[in-house]
């Protein structure tokens, strides 16, 4: 009954969505990168399809959903042809992609703690493995990208917090009995107006104390 | 039937064959990189049977062939050792070994899709399958080096194309019946001698436009 | 009857042990490259259980037991606070954590190349897993930080060695049906003296012949 959180067709019109604005994030990475346009589609696809897919092996949910349905396929296409011939438009409105990865973030982080319970995974580890779903694609882009990934550096506004809020959230209703379509999408919107407040108000998480006392590179 | 294209006993020498140029190129690079033997060996053998070993693991064919088949395993370690004594003159038939890796480009692309399409993928997803299975040995094999995917980048002739080409082609066979023995080295065939041409006339993909309009570090 | 080489409890402290040493190298580097402390959380989980998933995929034991066992999860988290709060302290005792890692790298090429066996894997590639078990981990670590894998480097001491040596003991006990707690001991016990001696005497491996010939960058 987990499933039916939302009606099947809301559900992977929200899929859909979610996976669009990832695809968007890892086409104009590319460009910056000045890959050429395969590079860019390799890279969209990997960022809005890489988390679920690590989180379909994991649970052994094979052949992964990404492979299975077409549209997930097809989504990461269709923002990379957006970005490619509309690429400074895109970046201008740079704003409106992170309002929207957020709700990616936010939509990830639930379905993925989701859908491991329901391949009979542990409560705190479903919640990984939302966390892993959500944050995995943008790390698997930046590791291709031969960049830091943005979720482990330190200069960067809070992405992991949100998603391990919302996927608690979710752990927290399965335990007691209350998740719902609604119960769901409060878990959500709390991921993703927490990721908002991270980037309105540039808040970051700490570094190990006495960093300075033993590290030369810190300004690094 | 699909896997009675060839006899096993070609079809293995083939799949060797593919292997033995791939491990080549990433016991190259591990020696670029100032790698020790046994840096060369992994990312001769990640090179190798890195592609073959992400598909397996996505279509669910556990443990991947890469892991029971001993002579997959030992063909890398034949290329190690060729590179560890006869780097030189390796690196001297440069264009030799970039004639094989084209040969093995057009081979994975083929025997991926036909085993992807056999394990119950649908046919586009399975020439994606055919795709990963050519190039993603030689994105691992990057990743791992700490370069920038060779396969993204600009700046390299075209070797994601010569692949989708060949992976298309077979999954047209497959669509319309007519898919053996000939039909699929014709396709082979085709990867191949598109991947000679790209690197012949130096043919690349296209960046995205007006880049620079929006990018400083288009030189990079 | 293999599974019963120690009593579970033993195995499941040493498995423990094991994965907490690894995590306090995984932190150690998040804090070099300046990661927030969430950057080493991640770095802590995936070099303490990235090798024992990598081998759970490819065996196909899923859900792997980095996610059905809440301790193995936990323990990472404890040596990220350890090394949030005591950095200074830790890294002065750098060389008391490579003597542990050392002690990691000999358990899990044992425990991985047995549970590969009993998977159904060749003996080779039982031992071949058991490499990639202890050393898969800090592979990951690299890769995720950005850098050149420690383990492929020429500059570092012997790292893999020690863990084939090891590996291919416990291969040759099962061959000979003589895989016992004490053998198995041994065999752990050889990988992780090797560690150590390579370390004390900067053991290094070869790099290919003549590169200086054929390679500009020698020196890099």
């Amino acid at each position: 009954m987990l499933q039916e959180l939302f009606t099947p067709s809301v559900q992977h019109a929200l899929d859909l969505a979610g996976i669009f604005v990832f695809a968007i994030s890892g086409a104009l990475l590319a460009v910056r990168k000045n890959f050429d346009v395969f590079g860019m589609a390799v890279l969209a696809e990997v960022t809005a399809l890489g988390g679920g897919l690590l989180r379909d092996l994991i649970i052994g949910a094979v052949p992964p959903a990404a492979f299975t349905d077409l549209g997930y396929f097809l989504m990461p296409l269709v923002a990379t042809a957006l970005v490619f011939f509309l690429h400074p438009e895109v970046e201008r409105i740079q704003v409106g992609v992170n309002v929207f990865d957020a709700a990616g973030l936010g939509l990830f982080c639930v379905t993925g703690t989701v859908k491991a319970y329901e391949y009979g995974l542990g409560l705190t580890m479903s919640a990984v493995l939302g966390l892993a779903t959500a944050v995995g694609g943008g790390v698997l882009r930046d590791v291709l990208a031969n960049e830091v990934p943005s979720l482990l550096r330190w200069d960067r506004d809070l992405y992991a917090v949100p998603a391990i809020v919302g996927a608690t959230v979710v752990a927290l209703c399965i335990r007691f009995d209350a998740l719902n379509g609604v119960t769901a999408s409060l878990a959500a919107l709390a991921a993703f107006t927490l990721r908002l407040l991270a980037l309105r108000f540039n808040l970051r998480a700490p570094r190990a104390w006495n960093r300075r006392s033993a590290t030369a590179d810190d300004g690094q």
